[in-house]
């Protein structure tokens, strides 16, 4: 009945959708990471010059949005749709950052899958012919998301081994119906998994069992294998993440060449008191626009698969005595059609 | 370039989606309101048999796919698919509900226009020729609803004249590349339209100017005027949001003879003191479910505009001195081809 369907949740884009431009915006503990030479934008100012730190990822993120429009040398008017979200309670920092654009404007709650999430839709809706040119964003926020999810920040909790460190990052992609690529080829829309991790300083092994599930059914969805792609990297796993996705591939008799993780990119594990590594919608949305997608431009990638993975939780769930359901949407990123 | 796209805004569906199957579940007060005898189930319990109010809102939301599903005569499984969202921070009920479905899932943020956000992405996917069933859903509870953007619900705060009642209330609806409608032929995406209220009780004044905007394009992209439609119908402005979006349209000269409003049908106004009528996801997601789309298959409608409503904001925004982001999307929805 479809031609574009693949296996049981794959995508194969017909005409493959072209990124026309993107930017990274980061805080200052990312800048002084391993991959700060390549972000677009490093605020020294937690607050980037707003008032509360909500207001500041809304700042961010407006600066990522203009700075990818700026690249791809279009105005905001011309975009037919922009696909975003954050991690705050009704992902406020996406729709005030989006407020005053003008434009089309779906929002999204998918937890640190979200650039994924959004990369994914605003890439079906121009394969599915509905209009030119659309936007997909993503942000998170250290002060935001702590004072959210856990304590507020004056208390100084003390953090477990097993945590992550929410990134100050912001991440925006400009896509086109043509253009001279990077091209979105495939999207893996994820399933829930739950495995019953109830622990919320823990993310990474919540996580890991729906990465698990999602590359498992591309490649079988695709009949690709892992050495298909130059790089496959996920979203926010971090350390014990990692390490839990590689030891289920490798009950499957699988061992990955060519894996990272965007939680291990953005920080030095070593250096930065980040424990497990980094973590958030704006993870994965500025290593994606801040290193990937140059190195698929550049060829030095000639394939990608971005996988974000997100818990979607909340701290009113976990107080109920919920475990924390996983997901994971993966996005393969050709520079050629 | 796009021939699916429609001025500014409006995709036009080149193969209209069918709606298979719908459903609706609400809560003891809705149920006793003038649309009672239409919904799929009415719980006297608005625990829904849970230990928790947000566990109750997930089983609702369940219930209404449940039941869509089994009147679409699908299973779960059979969804290339599934788009929603709710109020809760983190969209809690959406992730729960959908946790062992085993469907690809997309978790949408829209406030009280996500039925709409979700039928709308819905829609558009299967149009693009991915996949051949989706499912799209939405739910909001008075006591998940009050106490997290409200106060405690034993608080027992007074409620202003403008305030609207949050819908215990669920809908769902699976739609199919092929069917024997309704149809969705047309959607028009909204953008976000602030003009400035910062009242949470006076959601009616926040999103009407973006209802506003949503339908005045949504004329002037698809050249149709109001009385094409047998019913337009916004998601919840209530009573005030009603009288105002009707006053901007008078201003241009335009009076609606086939106007009505989710949040004024699902309630008595007159003697459920839910002061200026109903709100919440739910609310236009069960008028939908509940009596809209039954009127287009039988045919009291050949056409209708489905406009829900959105207040973007939370909380925290408006403890920051911020006003209130409305958003409206539209999907029109015919009994033909």
């Amino acid at each position: 009945m479809s031609e574009k369907k693949l296996g049981s949740q794959t995508f194969a884009l017909a005409c493959p959708p072209s990124l026309l431009g993107w930017a990274s915006v980061v805080g200052k503990k990312e800048g002084d990471g391993p991959l700060g030479a390549n972000f677009d934008l490093i605020s020294q100012d937690s607050y980037f010059g707003e008032k509360t730190w909500e207001k500041a990822e809304r700042a961010m993120q407006r600066l990522a949005l203009t700075q990818a429009l700026e690249k791809s040398g279009l105005a905001a008017v011309s975009l037919d749709a922009l696909f975003g979200g954050d991690l705050n309670n009704q992902c406020i920092a996406t729709s005030y950052a989006a407020r005053s654009l003008g434009v089309p404007f779906f929002g999204l709650y998918g937890a640190c899958s979200t650039m994924a999430e959004s990369l994914a839709l605003a890439a079906l809706l121009l394969d599915g012919g509905f209009g030119t040119q659309t936007a997909a964003i993503a942000s998170s926020h250290f002060c935001t998301a702590e004072r959210q999810y856990r304590t507020p920040l004056e208390y100084g909790g003390q953090r477990t081994p097993t945590a992550q460190w929410t990134a100050t990052a912001s991440g925006a992609v400009i896509l086109g119906q043509n253009g001279p690529g990077p091209y979105v080829t495939h999207v893996t829309a994820g399933k829930i998994v739950d495995r019953g991790i109830k622990d919320a300083n823990n993310m990474g092994a919540a996580m890991a069992p729906a990465a698990y599930d999602t590359l498992k059914t591309h490649f079988s969805d695709t009949g690709r294998t892992p050495d298909f792609y130059d790089l496959i990297v996920t979203g926010d796993l971090g350390k014990l993440g990692k390490a839990l996705l590689e030891e289920l591939f490798r009950q499957d008799g699988v061992e990955f060449s060519n894996y990272n993780d965007c939680g291990l990119m953005l920080f030095d594990l070593e250096h930065q008191d980040v424990h497990c590594g980094g973590s958030g919608c704006g993870c994965s949305a500025s290593v994606l626009t801040g290193v990937l997608l140059d190195g698929v431009k550049s060829g030095q990638y000639q394939n990608i698969l971005f996988c974000a993975t997100g818990a979607l939780h909340s701290p009113t769930a976990l107080g109920q005595g919920e475990s924390i359901p996983g997901i994971c949407h993966a996005v393969a990123i050709s520079n050629t059609r």
